[in-house]
This record gives structure tokens, C-alpha cells and sequence, in this order.
């Protein structure tokens, strides 16, 4: 694989795209969030620089690593520190090619409460195909070693436990933490977000304005994902 | 009927522009949200093709239906998913001529929370006389058996039993979905979806200010209501 | 009195730079929202056209009234619906030259669960000496017949009765609809509507975070409402 | 020392863009927010000039006095009135560069209600080395007597209390008033203001969302504290 792969200047292009989307969106503040993509055929993933800010960012200024995330270019940029959460994630969700983290208020929020959330409507059924778990708080052995590596491995073991598919739940909270989204594209990790953050939102709200709030039934869940995703989806121009 | 008639090309950038109007309000994230606009002499419908990005949109994109909702233009687009619930809406309420859609914040609250909206204040009288009604949820089988017409009958249903007159409470909410408003134009529907957002997050927000919160008197909502509509309307220029 | 005196187109100037700084503050939607200034000495009342868009306003078109709301421009616009309540109060308030009216959410918020606002902080204390009134709801025969002037007549007796100097809380909520703010000038009437949002925004939030919030000690109100007015000011240039 | 010394220059443009970025932050309205910058060797402190607007502002105009307070330009305008509360912080706290006090919205409200603010995740600890105080309400005497410098008395005295570094706490809540935060470069101060007011918004929503809310445990905050700053930082390009 050569660096000057022009598919890598294509991922760079994109990453560096979907990362000003973010404060966009409205999404992040400072310097808080990366957007990440795979080719697992090229054996590369490419990832945001730590702490730079979105104004002063350059596509070619992505960082290139291999899939243990170890940097490529000679002299490259420093990757996101949360790469070893993307690279556990990319290794056990093997159908994702792209992932984002964010600090964004509504989510961090529920990230912060330690709960799941469930599904209060159709905004949420549209793109999540159910409850967005929480994980479990880490270890303090979990934190002081390999921290990121462990949140990443947390993520995983929530959705082995619950048996949860992450091209259907393309999302998760990290106790106390904040959360990861994920999709087939750079673009739409980040619509993920954006979608996560809104039905957080909403939720919380929704608990005050009817305390007796209940998930939405499952033919609704099913009707509205399914009318958006997979073989007989009808939504949009295909 | 030719689809050359210069009315559908007014027509067509009317119900544009009421599109782009909802981003432009915050009513919309995404590609959430659609507006159509009926003429009933000339039967036509028009309105957003389904999940086109509206920083994309042109005005000629807008779909042209005939008043059942099947597609006139031979290489047209696809049109907006929710169309047979706007098809049905149309058919009953013979006085309204353009509907919005959206996934507002604030209204999406009160669909997924499945509550009514008292007229907590005058802002509220001014353009919805008396409570906006949401509606039941669907059940299983309405979901699965052309689920956007039902969605459309449930509304009707709901206005039915309730003896409320489209004109004057021109909005609903479907539960666990989000809401609808309609209007004499396209933009007057977007500027009812506008005021009820905002009436949902006063309303609230009022409900934890004052939790013994009433409606405004009878009176008082006679008064603003019909200082702005009907024939003794004194708001304005006219 | 001349309507060509070139003080008239001034305070046109005035009116229509504050009108339009509500939308820019995010203090008004639509044409929700109306400012006026007098001129005690000419014998004039300038004002905000009724139901006419912000962004087609021009400075011509402030209405120019006499002291009692009669219009004295020949082919001027018809002024806001609210004129008579503006009457009124430059009537009782004799210092006060300017009066804003707006739907400013937070304001509205407190306006429709009809509280008064404690000063829970030196954000309020900065600008209003003090709790900021809630009118009595008005009666139905007093909506029903000359309902801007009562709404007027319902904010001075209020004052009266609670004994308070329009100069030192240049603000009320009414009951129901929602704020009246005023000032020395059209910008400063604005400033102050701005500064009512805000503090209700903070203090229906504060109420949550705090169950048990008490108003601010009368000694820091003093130190910090005299510490911008009177004598004794001394924040600022001069 | 001169004025002419271009290290002024610097400090008063740095100070102007910090100054600058309160409202572009959104955590300013109106005029009512203040940086400082101080040099301890050239015996100087900057500070923006009292009362004036943000988009009026030029960066010559920023105030230039000794370490006491007092102005040493023969021209130049009137500090902010809470210059002396910036003063007595500077001489207590040896190792801060640069203040700021702001009004920001969420920020004030913790101010108001009177709490500490516990740490309830890493976007928290990444900035704030634990709870962040709120002082006692200032008594009376403190109130009419020297009220800016009791304000920088009690905030001082709470740190002291509280055996708090200033350093690894880089804010505060004054009691019914509202933050001030602090750090190396004004850049690095008006962060902290933000990531408070981010913080102060995420913690009152979670108190709601999860009324079981507790603190994030030592380990987290600790390593997320860390992985910022001191000696084995990784975070960022350095």
C-alpha cells in the first residue's frame, strides 16, 4: 500500500469534512470530537489530529494509520487520542466504515445520567432500530491501563451482551462519558450524531412533559426504521 | 390539464420556498420535513420530493399529483413519503390549501408525550382557537396497512370526534410522531408550524413554572383569536 | 406642529432601529412585537405599522400619532393593535419615553403562569430595582370592551397598588399575554426587554437547580441598582 | 516601565480578541462581561474599558493600570468596575495570567442558586480538576464597604477554605452574582468560561434526567484531568 494511494487523499478529503461538520452542526465546541473512517482493504484508517481546532484544520493534516492505529506517515500529525476506542470498535463491528465521537450537550447528558435511551418516537425509529444503550461504568483498573482501548472494549461488550447489531443501533453512551456514533460513511456517522443528539433532547423533555412517558410499540419502531432501511425501504430517491 | 400551466410553476416555487423557510425557522434538521400546496380547480398537488437534501433543492424538483397523489410529470422525482397522508388531509378538510409537516423540536414533545395543548396564553390564541388536539396511536394494523393514508384518517378522526374546525385549529399532533399545520398558503402553513413550536416549549416550560397552570378564560381567547381572523379582524393592514 | 419637523423623522429613525433590533436580539418571531417613543413636548406618539414584516419595514413607515393614538399622517399605515396600551402608560408614566412590546419567550413563559419575577440575582438587580409585577388577569367585561386600553389600565394599577416607580422597574408581565418593557429611549426599552428575558429564562431554571431560591439580600439589590443609576452610578464612561 | 513598550501592545490586542470572543462565544449579552491580562514583571495589568460596547470596542482602548488597580495612561478610559475584584485574585493567585467574568446564562444560574458544582463527567474533569465552589453570599458590610475587592476577598477565602489550587480549579461561582474563571493567556481564560457554562447547562439537565446523580469516581477524574494537563499529558500536539 502506498501512502500516495489516491483513495487515502479521497478518505483524508472526507474525514476532514465530516470533522468541520461537526461544530456545524453545533455539535462540538473547542476541539472536542473526531470523525474517523476505515478502508479494511487498504488496511488503513484515517482519523482527526489531537486538539486542533476546526478552524485552523487542513484535509491533508488527517492522520494515516494502520488498523492498530499506529501512524503511517513519517511526518504526520499526532491522531485523536481516542483512536484505540475507534480501533477496537472497527475490529469488532466489522460492517462500519466510519465512526464519531462527540461531546454534544444532549447527549453527553444522557451519557452522564448512565442511562439507556429509549425509543420516545418515530425521530428515533427512523435511524436507531431501538434502546441506545449505556455502558457500564469503567474499572478503575479499566481507566488507569489502556483507557481508550478499554472504552472501546466496554462499547463491545455492552452490545455482545445485549445482543445488539451496530448497523442497527449505530450509536452507544459511554458512562460519564460522552457519545460514539457510527455508519457507513464518514457523513452519515456524523447525521448519527446529529439525529442521537436531537432524540436525546427530546426525551428528556418528554420525561417532564409526561412522566408516565412509554417506548414507542414495536410495529411503530419497526414501520418507520425499516421504511428508511434495508430491502424494502421507500423513503428517498432509490 | 397541462402540465405547462404557468399556475403549477407558481405553484411549484411557492411550495420551494416554504420548504427552505423551514430550515430557515430551525423547524427542520436534515431532510425532515415537507410542504405541499393543493389546487383543487386545476387537480393538482405539489409537493417535496422525498428525502432531497434542501440546500440541493430547485424549485422544479417540486412533484406535480394529480389530487390522489399519483405523479403526473413522466421524469419527475420521487415524491415526499408522507404525500398520502396530505392526499387524505386535503380530501377532508375542504377549505385548507397547503400542508406542512415537520419534526420540530419542541412540537415532536408534545406527539411523542401523546398530550393535547391547552391555550396557555394569548400567543397561542392568536393563531389556534383552543386546545390542538393529538391524536390516538395508530395500531398495529393501521401501521402495517398503508400506514401514511391511516396516519392521515386518524387525523380526521380526531377532528371529527372533536367537532373542531380545521380552519380555526389548524395543527395536530400525531402521537408518537410529530405534528402537522396547515394553512390557506404555503407560507401561512409554515408560519402555524412556527407559532406551534413555540406555544409547545412556553407550554411546557409553564407547567413547572406554575404547575396549577389553566387555561386562558374563554373569553380572552375569543378576543385575540378573532382580533387577527374573520370579519371583525383589526390586526394588520387590511 | 409640523410632521415635516425634521425631530419626527428621528424618532422614525429611533422606532425603526429598535422595531428591528428585536428580531436581531431573537426578542420577537414573525411581526410579533412593537416599539414606540413620545415626544411629550410635540405632542407626538411615533410607532410600529400593524402586522408588517420586519424585513420589508422602512423608516417611513413608523406611524406618527397624537398623544391620544390619532393618527395624523394622511396616507400613513394603520399603527399596531397595541397603540392604546401604549397610550396609556406614556399617560401614567410621565418619565418614561419609550415602550417595547414583545413574545420574548421567557417573558411570555412568566406572563402566561401569571408570576411575579424575584430578583434572584445581580443580572437583575443591574436593571430592575426589585420584583418585577404580574398584572391581575383582566376581566371578561374588560376584554371585551376597549381590551388594549384596559390591558394599559391593568398595568397602572398594578403599579399604584404595589407602589412601584416605572423609572426603577422599567418592566411587568401581563397576565396571560405577555411583556411591557419601557425606558428613557427606544434602545434602552429594548436593553431592558432583553435583560427581562434573560432573568426569566435563569430564574425558571434556578427554581430547579435550587427548590429553596430566595431573592438576593435587599443590600446587594441596592448596591448593584445603584452601582448603573442615579447619582451615585459610576459603571460606565461617564 | 513605558507605555510605549510593545509588550502592551500585545497584551491590549490579546485582551481586545478575548474580550471580543465573550459574545461570539454567546457567553456576553449587552456590555456585561470583562477580561484582564496581567504582567507581573512589567508591573501591569490590561482590562477592557467600562460599559462599552463589544462591536465599538478597538484594542487601544483596553485599559492599561498598575498592579493596584490604578490607570496609568493619562487619556485612556475608565476600567471595568470589576477591576478590583481581578486585582486582589492576581495577588492571591501567583500563577493565573489572565481573568474573566462573564453573565453567561448557565453559569449564572449556578451563581444564583448557590451550589458547587460537582464534576458529573470528563468534558468536566478535562478542565476542572473537581468541584467548582461557589462562595458564601458577602455580608452586608462587605456589600457597602469596597464591594469588588470583598467580591475577590471571598472568592480568595473560599479557595483558601477549601485548601482549592487555583491552577487545577480555574473558576468559581460568586454567590447570587455569577463565575469568574481564569488561566494562563486570556485565550485560555474565556475557554474556561466556556467549558463552564457547557458544564453548568449539562448538570442541571442530568439532576433531572437521573435524580440519583453522583459525581464521576476519583479515577476517572483523574485520568481525564491528567491526559490534559501536567507532566504526562498526551492530549494535543505537543
Amino acid at each position: 500500500m502506498s501512502l500516495r494511494n489516491p483513495i487515502i487523499k479521497e478518505m483524508k478529503q472526507r474525514v476532514y469534512e465530516a470533522n468541520l461538520a461537526l461544530p456545524q452542526y453545533g455539535l462540538v465546541k473547542l476541539t472536542w470530537g473526531n470523525v474517523s473512517e476505515i478502508d479494511r482493504a487498504l488496511g488503513v484508517i484515517v482519523i482527526k489530529p489531537s486538539g486542533v481546532k476546526y478552524e485552523q484544520m487542513a484535509p491533508e493534516q488527517m492522520v494515516v494509520t494502520d488498523l492498530a492505529g499506529n501512524p503511517l506517515e513519517e511526518d504526520g500529525m499526532k491522531p485523536s487520542s481516542d483512536l484505540s476506542t475507534h480501533v477496537i470498535l472497527y475490529q469488532a463491528f466489522e460492517k462500519i466504515n466510519a465512526i464519531v465521537h462527540t461531546h454534544s450537550t444532549h447527549s453527553v447528558m444522557w451519557a452522564q445520567a448512565g442511562r439507556d435511551l429509549p425509543a420516545y418516537g418515530t425521530t428515533h425509529a427512523d435511524a436507531f432500530y431501538g434502546t441506545i444503550p449505556c455502558t457500564r461504568q469503567l474499572t478503575e483498573e479499566e481507566v488507569k491501563s489502556a483507557y481508550e482501548r478499554n472504552t472501546g472494549q466496554v462499547i463491545v461488550e455492552t452490545f455482545q451482551e445485549r445482543q445488539l447489531a451496530p448497523t442497527e443501533v449505530p450509536g452507544v453512551f459511554v458512562y460519564g462519558h460522552g457519545p460514539f456514533t457510527w455508519g457507513e460513511t464518514p457523513a452519515k456517522a456524523v447525521e448519527n450524531s446529529l439525529i442521537l443528539d436531537e432524540i436525546c433532547l427530546m426525551a428528556k423533555e418528554n420525561e417532564k412533559i409526561n412522566p408516565a412517558m412509554q417506548s414507542i410499540p414495536q410495529y411503530l419502531l419497526d414501520k418507520h426504521y425499516y421504511r428508511k432501511h434495508g430491502m424494502h425501504a421507500y423513503y428517498g430517491q432509490k
